[in-house]
């Protein structure tokens, strides 16, 4: 059978669409906030980066990912990605 | 005023924690896709990577992307990072 006509493979890829297009709209959402905290710390002479606060970022996301069944190594990998770009649109910006 | 009590950071960091969590969760969703995926096409003989449809995925996410405000070369790394996941996991397992 051709993988394009397959209908395991179907069904599969379409939830897998339906997923990526609700993490695109979660990130941009994500994106937002995280720009109108950077303007605020800037207005308001915060830092812009916070450890401490990053290591419970950290720790929470690690128990949320092995509640969900989610490798809590790769959740702490997803939230350095996503922070890195933050800090990475705070330089160009 | 501290970091602690700053009443407009606390508010986006509630917001960035729950949508972290909804992250964390549509992931977890995704790679228990991925596995049935990886799982059927082992089976079936088709081969792991498809770089048609991966082709035909960044194209998607990157519209998707422009739609909602998010910058699309990032909606692409993001994909990237995701499917290198994957693969990765295909290898462990």
């Amino acid at each position: 059978m051709s993988v394009d006509i397959d209908p395991v493979l179907e069904d599969c890829r379409s939830s897998i669409d339906n997923i990526d297009a609700a993490l695109v709209h979660l990130l941009a959402e994500r994106f937002k906030i995280t720009k109108r905290v950077g303007e605020h710390k800037a207005k308001v002479g915060f830092a812009p980066s916070d450890p401490d606060r990053e290591a419970v970022q950290i720790a929470r996301l690690r128990n949320l990912a092995a509640e969900s069944g989610l490798d809590p190594v790769f959740s702490e990998k997803f939230l350095r990605f996503i922070v890195d770009e933050v800090i990475q649109h705070h330089k160009l910006a």
